[in-house]
């Protein structure tokens, strides 16, 4: 299992990395600026995460092979032939960020559920199911933040929820059958939420603007 | 005092969250973005200071009942006809703001104060100051960060003035009084110095930005 | 070398809060403002990077003397003498905010890596030059997204590859030295790149933002 969650943790970190790297190319950023969004965007949910589990220093000061994943799928994307391809249109844009965008939020949620019920003794699913989320959502947010975006969790349909319900998920599976299964299950859950919500354009009432002004 | 400590912790949670809820409505945000905001803004301080006084995880990771009153609070906030109340003009918009902003201000601001005070053993009045105001401010400052505004505590009359008094008092009342008072009367101040300063428009001098171009 | 640490801290501290009162001042705040900025950019990096490694409540909780010269640094910046010197032409500006911006750099960055070092048994080089450049950047960084700017890593030349060639510098002078120069190369060179890089112009290729539209 522990090379299994490895193998997952190297995916969300790419698939992130890869969201940090464009996001970073639209703002008219050097190949440096790309690097570090693209690295920030790939471990912050896992600092924000060992910060509050107490782990310090967290993981990724110890862990130089995933600090490089990160900056090389940074450096990958940046490169002419690639960045072409994948800034050809905004279409293009717009559905590679939601797609790596959603595979980072799926793997970072479930790992960080399963992370905090290993390394809580007594976690009650209110707790994993917070953890989950936070750490899901936090390299997303980080991202947005540093780049003077609105934060996805923002103004992507049903974002916050999709993350919730995979860390959920991961709970119920988890107790009842076994931590690879709950990592599957809750990790597609939230990928195949905010694919259908982006394709069906699932959305939930909004305040509009002119009621205010 | 315990009681009273979690009466004060979720007046303050409720204030913050509706603070939250109206930052987002006027951001257009959807009903989840609002409620995410929400309860970001009421939990982001009480994070900030576990997080500073090393207790992992933090609180509110325990708590799922103040989590379910910021997003009861926020969902509240955002039902149509509460809505079109608290949105029907800027200025009542503007009131509510700074009333609800204030009395977060103040609770958080007291509450940290305490907590700082009974977590650290020999905590000296600089100490007990520094987290109070730190975890006073930080749920605003989340808050607006996250909705892409100026914080409120760069714009609007002596906000963090009003927060540091309102700490210092703490201190000083709690070493000559009790814990009860020390709140009771920081927590005021500092609703009443805001709210003084807005009503008559205290304003400290500005740097012009004519000056620089 | 205690008394060295501390000087090179309370010089890192004075050029923060230029740097940090300066951006607030540029934005029209009040004196409050400027000196909140002009704190909170001094000792940012010191607090993310005593967080990191588990450090709490972080060192600047129980020394008011730091706090009170980032405080009075930024007071006296925003005295209109002072202020209308630093502010009289962009030139200028962008001139000491770059000079104070990089020494407050250079400083942090490696007394990040000399606390990291100091602090962690064991660490390799991966740990202390991650370190050193986090708690490096971290101030300037926060004062951008607080003022609402693009942070400086993201738009300034080699920002944060200066940083990390400090860091890792510090990491061999000191392996094969000690720590006082360690402290002084390493950060020297960091001011020195930083200060070349602007001179020259020295720059990384780019996305464009005409590849994307």
């Amino acid at each position: 299992m522990d090379i299994g969650i490895l193998i997952l943790q190297l995916m969300g970190t790419v698939s992130f990395a890869v969201s940090g790297a464009m996001t970073a190319m639209r703002k008219g950023m050097d190949v440096l600026g790309v690097a570090v969004l693209g690295l920030t965007t790939a471990v912050g949910g896992g600092i924000l995460r060992d910060l509050l589990l107490g782990r310090t220093p967290p993981a990724i000061f110890s862990d130089p092979l995933t600090a490089a994943l990160a900056v090389a799928t940074s450096v990958v994307v940046f490169i002419p032939a690639v960045r072409r391809l994948l800034l050809r249109t905004p279409r293009v844009y717009e559905v590679t960020m939601r797609l790596t965008d959603s595979v980072g939020l799926g793997l970072f949620t479930v790992i960080g559920a399963q992370t905090a019920c290993a390394a809580l003794g007594h976690a009650n699913w209110f707790t994993i199911a917070f953890f989950g989320t936070v750490t899901g959502v936090g390299g997303g947010v980080l991202r947005d933040v540093l780049a003077g975006d609105t934060p996805y969790i923002f103004r992507k349909h049903i974002y916050a929820l999709a993350s919730l319900a995979g860390a959920l998920t991961w709970v119920v599976v988890h107790r009842f059958w076994n931590d690879a299964m709950a990592m599957l299950i809750g990790g597609s859950l939230i990928v195949v939420i905010r694919l259908l919500a982006a394709h069906f354009r699932w959305s939930l009432p909004k305040a509009n603007a002119e009621e205010f002004e």
